[in-house]
């Protein structure tokens, strides 16, 4: 039924029958051969994956892209290499707080979660945000009372705790004291990029046609006052309409709130004629990249074609199609 | 300075010097003549006019449309009249929750946040977290803590206290001990929409030509989980780039979201080429009433021509141009 077919990486159009695709990432920034290890690319590479196998599997059954794009997300969330879920950067306080988001191509429907702090899946309660009550947005102790109540699976704080990630504080906290101020000040710093910026996300699209995106984070390292990023918000790091695409960012996502990155590419579709690769193009080497903005996006139509776009070094990005084969890619030249 | 010059409502086009204008809602609903006294009538449209003089003093002195705006909106959060503010309603807990963004359209600078408690005027701690922080939006404690640190005005819980709001919750908590489940699920019963989804707003255009806009909100009555509307979530409730238009909406917050109302107006313009009133009156009339979504909104483009579109039964609103002569309005027939 899955026939093998010649498939680009970054345009894939296939037949009605077998168009099923799944696209993730796992983060953009200054992700750099020379600083990587064999040994730490082949741990990311077999993340990626298998998040890509996991997430597959269920469009291979019928199951839906929101299905699929939830079990993608998961598969990372429950990795300690990814900033969400298991692998969360810390904030200022040496706590986790997780955002997170998922939307349905079909009938636009959208949940979203940010601060929480108990979940063991924050995609999860993002969905059960969206099918489980009628609001799109719930954030902080509430999100965390409602995910429990709701049944998920909760996790204790020290679940969240990985050595790396507490070194990644201890280490801003450091450079704060030695009187460079607050290194949120210094988001740019591009040494740092990565472990501050990272997020996961996955888009897809099922054998019925349409399409869904999922985004989730644990935010900036070292953030204050109950920051909240792009990711848990709907038409910036997150968005799909079957009519046009379903996007998931990843990056400084001031910029990307600011520049409704998700949405402006489906509005370049819908409006402009563009196509999804034109439209993620745009957004991310023209509008973004102007702005200064660092991050990449992936994005994807209901035909299939998708997009995997970043202006910084690097992007942890995979596709996986009806060949059912994993492909990933980690450095800009990949 | 100031001419007088024939201004229809709904559109005003004025020469350069002289476009400064301020467009402001006060929320939209089930707002009828036949359930409204005399007395409380004139008390909205006396404090709607005030929020438009004292936003207007502000750009005939020359002032940008971003303090102008903070300025009518601090007006509205200030009245006991309008769910921002002072008159904000209460969550299921018996607390008040504020939400509010704010947006420069000239350099896309933008400020929210969700879940205040303490801060007298929410729409200057999103302007504080806009133009004091690297961030965009700020939650719960930590956003008031960063307003507080911030040097903004502290009100004590007690302030927000009204009784009318209270008396909602009242109402709210004994229908559903009634049986009739938990009131979210009936979210759109008309008779209550007025109350449950008021929403404070600005949009206006300076004598350099910028624009910018402002939403505030106390949210909706008994809400739960943290939940947040689309007030604070820039491209939904609020959103402004010199290239389009500034917008502020208010209404059913979730389907804002899910629509990305205000962004998609600002798309519609830069992309399609539709003026601010017909991209408005299509994303009002045609995409939110089409999905359900009751509510309107305000926007303003660089050259002062503006729109004041709703789906609802009334929108409290007005505007103020050359002259400086406030208009407002309430009903759809006005």
């Amino acid at each position: 039924m899955f026939m093998i077919l010649a498939a680009t990486v970054g345009t894939t159009a296939m037949a009605e029958s077998t168009r099923a695709l799944l696209v993730i990432h796992g983060g953009a920034g200054t992700i750099l051969k020379k600083n990587m290890t064999a040994e730490t690319e082949k741990s990311y590479r077999d993340a990626l994956e298998n998040s890509l196998r996991h997430g597959f599997d269920v469009l291979k059954k019928g199951g839906t892209s929101l299905s699929a794009v939830e079990t993608a997300i998961k598969g990372m969330e429950d990795s300690p290499l990814f900033n969400a879920g298991k692998g969360s950067v810390f904030t200022h306080d040496g706590r986790n707080e997780m955002d997170a988001s998922i939307m349905n191509g079909k009938d636009k429907a959208a949940g979203a979660v940010a601060g929480l702090t108990i979940v063991k899946n924050p995609i999860s309660a993002a969905r059960a945000v969206m099918e489980k009550s009628p609001h799109v947005m719930m954030t902080g102790r509430g999100a965390d009372l409602f995910a429990t109540q709701q049944g998920l699976e909760i996790a204790d704080p020290s679940y969240f705790w990985t050595e790396r990630r507490w070194k990644d504080l201890q280490r801003e906290l450091m450079e704060e004291a030695k009187g460079k101020g607050s290194t949120e000040n210094r988001s740019w710093d591009t040494t740092l990029s990565e472990h501050k910026f990272g997020t996961v996300g996955a888009v897809a699209v099922d054998q019925s046609g349409n399409i869904a995106a999922g985004t989730s984070t644990g935010g900036m390292t070292n953030k204050r006052f109950g920051r909240v990023g792009d990711s848990p918000i709907i038409g910036a790091g997150n968005y799909a309409d079957n009519e046009s695409c379903a996007v998931s960012g990843t990056g400084h996502g001031e910029f990307f709130i600011r520049y409704t990155v998700a949405h402006d590419i489906a509005a370049l579709m819908k409006y402009k004629g563009l196509s999804v690769r034109e439209a993620a193009r745009e957004v991310v080497q023209k509008t973004l990249k102007n702005a200064g903005g660092e991050g990449g996006v992936i994005a994807i139509d209901r035909k299939g074609n998708f997009a995997m776009e970043f202006n910084s070094e690097g992007m942890y990005r995979g596709w996986i199609g009806p060949d059912g084969v994993p492909h990933v890619a980690i450095y800009g030249g990949d």
